[in-house]
């Protein structure tokens, strides 16, 4: 199977101020997820914006021309690491990346922002 | 340049109750893509759910691997058509996908719900 890529936004705030000093919290969930045991084939893509700004932290599923694509928000890096790693292990197992309902992490279930299908 | 496709939601009900004689809001805005004027090298997709229910009608515009993807929402076929027909030939006018700000349709400034990288 085609390989897994985690598209993660770094600017993404939560709707917080800015600080200018501290991390953003999509920057946290990033390096989070750096230093977490992801599944062999799982990318890390960082990018500055998903456009999906009022729904951050941000990230999307996607891996090869045979999968779907999920982009989920309202993440939040501080409680919700062990539920992405879940739903990221279950999206990598699949070969057109719909995980069945009841095997999806509840955040996933809940937080959806959109899919796409796979290429055409 | 690659192709673009514009994947139309066809179940989005833009928030109203399905009626069970009347075609669906996303229904009626793929029909009413598919009898437009659409650029060369545009294809229309139909999907059944783009899981983004809540901002329906929906659609994403993508196109080879050097496009970024945009998926919008909150759209209306009775009232955007011109507007989304605009924003569709701008998005298929470029090789990345990016569409000068103030170039994109009013909708697709406000009305966005996320967007992709190319693919990597």
């Amino acid at each position: 199977m085609a390989g897994v890529t985690i598209t993660v936004c770094t600017t993404c705030r939560r709707g917080q101020p800015a600080e200018a000093e501290a991390p953003r919290p999509g920057t946290r969930m990033l390096s989070a997820l750096e230093v977490a045991d992801l599944p062999e084939g799982v990318t890390l893509r960082p990018v500055e914006c998903l456009s999906a700004c009022s729904r951050g932290c941000t990230l999307a599923l996607s891996g090869g021309p045979d999968r779907w694509t999920y982009i989920y928000g309202d993440l939040d890096p501080d409680i919700h690491l062990p539920e992405i790693l879940d739903g990221i292990a279950a999206y990598a197992a699949t070969a057109d990346g719909i995980v069945p309902w009841r095997d999806r992490p509840v955040i996933f279930r809940k937080q959806s922002i959109a899919r796409l299908p796979p290429q055409e």
